[in-house]
């Protein structure tokens, strides 16, 4: 198998036109988020409209549960669609439905997304109490049938025990170092080397906020940043998690932040005058752009063996490890 | 591998003991229900029992989806377990549940239980209006992704419309014919001869409500029965779905009939002066006797190839013809 070209993380609204992009630009696998604050059966309702694309789009796109499906990608030209949440709440109060959402197809759960968790805290929370009674039992189910642990949006001491708990190692999918740009979501020294001194994968979103610069991002800073970081890091441990939230309303980012969980309004990332989502950087817009992210690692300096592995060859050894059971 | 033995319905208060009587009656396939009147997360907590079980024996049982998994069965000494659902209740109103539910390992689902159903008309209402707009949509997404119609407890219109609408043959999982008792749930001739017309199977039931003498009925009279229905209906078209509700309380048959469709009482089969779950017949109480039954096929003059397919050959081939995509 050539190296796979493997984008994991995105939100995007997704429709033909985009899964034509990924054609056009030979990413063999996405992992997309399915759910936010959805509960299980609304969580549900969206792996039927994915059917639905599934069935109506067989050329372009099929569901992905395996690192075999990688392959499959390749040798019949279609991308493998790997499923995601980016908080537990589709598995509700229930220990059994983390092993019901893996037959289903989940391959990837955060423990929270910004808020505290019936598992562990988020990363916006003033307090950080690591990883709470249930969280411990959920991330040794999720380990035992092969699940992975994400904390994107976790703080950092609920981070730092996830990978300690955890028997197997787990991801950060899409956040930037802290170093290089210090977001709130962006990710300490700290944390990243416990991540990958445990096997752990970072992926580099090109998220607008957690850009240094913002949309201003140059291609080139983020990709001194990719190099520092496989200096620092080890580049076997990195990968891309674009977060590419592609032809979302802005309502979109509203319901990210807020679900159900607040009658007001909360900024997240953003703020009162910046409310919706920022715009793309020039050099990453759409599926079609990785070509862009390549070269820019070659003339940052890095071999082509390490590009390869962190425009996808990473993940794919990740998928191997870590989908099935323990 | 040697011919199978398949029970295609059972409804036992499962146990480890119960699996262990699976094991030693040689019991390599069993298709149980997992709903009556659940909704779909209801059913899905069901579903979560299942994975309980499966994980704490593994020695005894395993999820059964394929036809390739009776050999496993074989290959490994155990059971391997497939789902079906009395009622279609858990796809509630969603046609894209059936697909998910597919997912999710059910290889059965009956169109009604007793009582109209979104999709058709049970065998105790006054009026059958055959299949419902919805019944015929969802008929052919069964046939799409590969989940049997079972038409067990539906109406004769119904079950007659079901054949005919469906592109794959479908199954009366557990019922036997109406000419040697005429109960209520067992079947016409005219049914039988157009379900096995179309490649259908007929399983037959030892639930004594269904039997000529209920619980007196001798091992010789059910099986000269059986005999009669291959002459009449060929004998590859035949199976054993016992219907074992083993080791259940009385209130499970007042749920079983009573769901949440009524404030009052209905005694399906039953009477008031006889509610709850009949006694078995001597020769079958739990699955260690169908080395009886096999016995009682002989002793009716049936050849061993017959008898072999009855006892679970003829399952294994419509397994092999039912469970995958169109």
């Amino acid at each position: 198998m050539k190296a796979p070209l493997i984008d994991n993380l995105q939100y995007a609204n997704f429709s033909p036109a985009i899964f034509e992009q990924m054609r056009q630009g030979g990413v063999d696998a996405v992992h997309v988020t399915i759910a936010y604050h959805e509960n299980f059966r609304e969580m549900v309702l969206n792996l039927e409209r994915w059917n639905r694309w599934f069935e109506d789009h067989p050329d372009l796109i099929f569901k992905g549960t395996s690192a075999a499906d990688l392959e499959l990608a390749q040798a019949t030209g279609r991308t493998a669609i790997f499923f995601g949440f980016q908080n537990p709440s589709p598995i509700e109060d229930d220990i059994g439905l983390v092993e019901i959402c893996h037959q289903l197809g989940i391959r990837f759960m955060q423990l929270t997304y910004n808020n505290q968790s019936l598992l562990a805290t988020g990363c916006y929370e003033d307090d950080d109490t690591g990883l709470t009674r249930m969280g411990r039992e959920v991330v040794a189910e999720m380990n035992r049938v092969g699940m992975v642990v994400d904390m994107s949006h976790s703080a950092d001491r609920s981070t730092l025990e996830a990978i300690e708990h955890s028997t197997r190692p787990i991801a950060i999918t899409h956040a930037n170092p802290h170093w290089w740009h210090a977001a709130l979501r962006n990710k300490s020294d700290e944390v990243l080397k416990a991540l990958t001194g445990a096997g752990g994968m970072l992926g580099f979103s090109v998220y607008p906020h957690h850009l240094a610069g913002g949309p201003d991002c140059t291609l080139e800073s983020f990709c001194t940043m990719i190099a520092e970081a496989a200096d620092r890091y080890g580049a076997e441990h990195l990968g891309i998690g674009t977060d590419l939230c592609q032809d979302q309303p802005d309502s979109i980012v509203t319901w990210m932040r807020v679900g159900r969980w607040t009658k007001g309004i909360d900024y997240g990332e953003g703020s009162a005058s910046n409310a919706g989502f920022p715009p793309m950087p020039s050099w990453f817009n759409d599926n079609r752009d990785f070509g862009n992210i390549r070269k820019g690692l070659q003339n940052a300096g890095l071999n082509t063996a390490d590009i390869d592995g962190i425009m996808g060859g990473n993940w794919a050894r990740f998928y191997a490890h870590s989908f099935g059971p323990a």
